[in-house]
């Protein structure tokens, strides 16, 4: 195979492998090509990847050595994409009676989660993580985007057991919001003790869900990788959380003037 | 740039931008190249995406001409994975009381979702589809899937109106097993008339849940661009809809001996 044939299905090859470590004997195999071939083409596609700031690509020396393939976003495109979201948030038929915001169209759009993915993934690049975990409903869509960039699984929390899911864990949560006392589940078989686990969902108000998923985490003996939210809400008082990152924070919902008041959340603090 | 460099970011761009007419002058100017080099280039990606089984990659000329690329999943492959997912679901101990089959894990991995994806969207290849549809809960990770595969938005049906979905439309549907009208509710603002609807799911018994979601398609004034679910189940008598495609099919689900025989569905009876 040609070089350039090579870097075709290079390319590829790295992109739907990402976080994975691979020898260069398997490439020098599968291009029939010497071990310092492959590590020319690597120099290519790292600098490309580099400057189109697709992510990184790492490549290790020795006997278990190889290459990894770490996707990221540039803070600038990250930050863009964040912007891109407010606007589209701040569109006056959004706000809902009850002062609810509209987000399915934004959470169904296989664009936006790609980049909401990306953003998470990458505030916890060089973290271990090997699950992601959500509650139903509104959270899965972005569970699904992170996993698919991390490359690891996500599991599921509901608020009733289902038949479905066999032998589950249950513990109650304190709403933040409405102070009442709650139930989450997880199947029992989704877990296993020793887990880092990363939480995600689509809107934080008082931190009440995402704090029982915290202590579901705990009951499976699992390790909390971290919390990350596509937003976190208004809310007066003190939150059961304050570790966390958020995309978009959202100050004010004016539900008479059909007006929000929206900004980036924390991971763009420090940027 | 260099053919090379190009060569790592052509494909990237491809892949991140499927079913995507890009016209080549939008290449020539990305990379400050003449459209016959980048004609030449196109020529080495379509010869490594169709001999790697990636996808297709047409180009159309004239003045609206461009480049396409779709991805696809060859017969060998979906049916190999298929034949895996096969295996997977045979463990005994995914049996659970009342003849339920745990598949929580199986749907909740990237890799197998992207397979599915890419094996549900390759049934539609050619044919127009501007949103997949399906219901909470498990439907929904296997719509993003393929939604990101055909890159158009996805919509989720639920059973109870959320105060976050706004005006919603509802309908009632006959559950096909246990013969039981129940209800049905999607948000007005999800779907626009005229829209070309793929109806997903995770599994099918009576087929009254997928039954409901058409008469919904109807209703919202759109039109059904398809039927497609992860597994069909056993059921005795007749299902309430008949055109669908599966990638798996369960004959039967023996709870007492812990087994349960599953073969590949119809995607596969004509290969």
């Amino acid at each position: 195979m040609k070089r350039s044939e090579r870097l075709v299905d290079f390319t590829n090859y790295l992109l739907n492998h990402p976080r994975k470590l691979t020898t260069l004997s398997f490439f020098s195999e599968r291009y029939e090509a010497a071990k310092s071939s492959i590590s020319e083409d690597l120099v290519i596609i790292k600098r490309i990847f580099e400057t189109t700031e697709v992510g990184s690509v790492e490549t290790f020396a020795g006997v278990s050595g190889g290459v990894i393939f770490t996707p990221s976003i540039s803070d600038e495109k990250s930050q863009k994409f964040a912007n891109d979201i407010i606007d589209l948030m701040k569109e006056s038929n959004r706000i809902l009676p009850g002062g609810y915001i509209y987000l399915s169209d934004i959470l169904g759009t296989p664009y936006n989660l790609n980049k909401i993915g990306k953003i998470i993934a990458h505030e916890y690049i060089g973290k271990q993580i090997d699950a992601v975990m959500t509650i139903a409903t509104k959270g899965i869509p972005i569970a699904q985007a992170v996993s698919g960039i991390l490359d690891v699984p996500f599991v599921i929390v509901r608020r009733d057991p289902k038949v479905t899911e066999g032998a589950t864990l249950n513990v109650n949560y304190m709403s933040g919001s409405s102070s009442k006392v709650e139930n989450m589940t997880l199947s029992k078989r989704s877990l296993a003790p020793g887990q880092r686990v990363l939480i995600v969902d689509d809107f934080m108000k008082g931190g009440g869900t995402l704090n029982g998923m915290k202590s579901l985490v705990h009951e499976f003996d699992c390790l909390l990788a971290g919390v990350a939210v596509f937003a976190e809400g208004p809310f007066k008082g003190e939150r059961l959380i304050s570790d966390y990152k958020s995309i978009l924070k959202i100050d004010d919902i004016d539900v008479e003037n059909r007006s929000i008041e929206v900004k980036l959340g924390n991971i763009y603090q420090n940027i």
